[in-house]
């Protein structure tokens, strides 16, 4: 991708978190799903890591290789004309300028943006943050090198950690992270699982700067979260859960009926798939 | 894959052409489908290129690179322990050598099975049969260097040519073809569109080989086909729809009610398709 269209791509991307209107991104993981996303007016796609990796036959967290990750991002990003981000869950690397490094081969891959966990491994301990404060910085500077104002999404993991202690300390601590993190050069606080507005409304005014919530049974819904003033909302693996779902009852029903209807009754033909793809030849 | 495990897998694919039950592959194009199937008990795997093509960004017909088809390839054989065959258009070339030596790449990915078309361009002209033929003596000739005793699904594309003249012409044209495929090598005799049971009776007992029909709205159901002795069953890009399908369905909802609802009431977890995958590093 030329670097002034990368840039005017991450410059939209960040404007969108500062609109009225809610950043809804029902996070994909291949170009076929980027694409529909476009197709139906959606003004910025996310990969989930989780649906990256589960596509791939691997379990979420830093299993698969980062150069895989870079490729698919790289397809996808190649595939729409609307600002990519990507999830590159904690960095795939534990120092800072390790995973600046990693992060740059996401960008100049065509990302405009990222997500940043703060777990060392999902569900267990956090880094301390002063060191993730460390990794947001690297980051920072590196896409200030690289000239491309990259969304950086940082993500806390206080709310997943198994042993975290009582709900009301997760929050201070969560409030204390998103303050540092934001001030490290994060554009988003994502403080993962919280989706009740008064939390989020707490949240917000202590840290100052857009929230990510993600889309659970008891969060917000959309409309809620927008009247609050939550910047983006993200669905994790929600598509690929409901697509292999789907996948899962046209199989069951044609084993039941010997019949193809699942495949072919009220589904896209091939034909209004194949308008959203290109014609031309791979490079 | 080791070449004995790979042996074994293709003969067990061969066996399941002869068996009384038809063999179904509804087709994937990516390692989470393949699991998917090999999970409900599905003794095989099938790809279908446009599923591969379309899953890319790109429209069916060879635009997508070998290289690119060969790592797919590569992905699905090494996710499951269930024998996978692949779609390969019409070789990637017109040549029996260069057709051979990309179906090596293939086979040396994993794949045991592979369709090869005999449309120059699809619904335009096909290949003479004596080409033809000669194209999957090549393919069979290198499966015999290699060792591995590749099924060969011979597909004719008289039935999509534009220019065909009528049925029963094509019909013969057909049986011609089929009766030559086979004696060059093909396993498989694949009548693309034919789905009506005088037809493929007909084909049948003159081409003397298993056939494969594609499901479509007008095709004879599996219980019917599996009762007139077809011998496998697939579905194109089937699977593809439905999932891409359920996704749109998904996201207009949520743009409707503002609800997750369609990315979470009655789909599976993450931790039932987390069940499916690796938690493995990639190598």
């Amino acid at each position: 991708m030329d670097r002034s269209e990368q840039t005017d791509r991450a410059g939209t991307f960040l404007d969108l978190h500062h609109a009225p209107e809610i950043l809804v991104l029902p996070n994909v993981w291949d170009p076929l799903g980027a694409r529909l996303l476009e197709e139906l007016g959606f003004p910025a796609v996310a990969t989930a890591s989780a649906a990256v990796a589960f596509s791939l036959g691997y379990d979420d967290g830093q299993r698969i290789r980062v150069s895989t990750m870079v490729e698919v991002v790289r397809r996808i990003a190649g595939a729409v004309s609307v600002p990519v981000t990507a999830d590159l869950e904690a960095g795939y690397a534990v120092e800072p300028e390790t995973v600046a490094a990693n992060v740059r081969e996401v960008l100049r891959a065509g990302a405009v943006g990222i997500n940043l966990e703060d777990s060392v491994t999902e569900g267990g301990e956090l880094h301390a943050i002063e060191l993730q404060c460390a990794r947001i910085r690297a980051v920072r500077a590196m896409a200030v090198e690289e000239d491309v104002p990259l969304v950086i999404n940082a993500r806390t993991d206080v709310f997943l950690r198994k042993e975290g202690g009582p709900r009301a300390a997760r929050v201070t601590e969560a409030i204390e992270r998103g303050h540092a993190y934001v001030e490290a050069g994060a554009d988003c606080f994502y403080p993962i699982t919280v989706g009740d507005l008064p939390t989020l409304t707490e949240i917000r005014a202590a840290v100052g700067g857009p929230l990510n919530v993600l889309a659970t049974v008891s969060a917000a819904s959309a409309p809620e979260l927008e009247a609050a003033g939550v910047a983006r909302l993200s669905f994790g693996p929600g598509l690929i859960r409901a697509s292999i779902t789907a996948m899962k009852n046209a199989v069951e029903s044609l084993r039941r009926t010997g019949s193809y209807e699942s495949f072919t009754r009220g589904t896209l033909t091939s034909d209004e798939i194949r308008a959203w793809v290109r014609d031309t030849p791979e490079p």
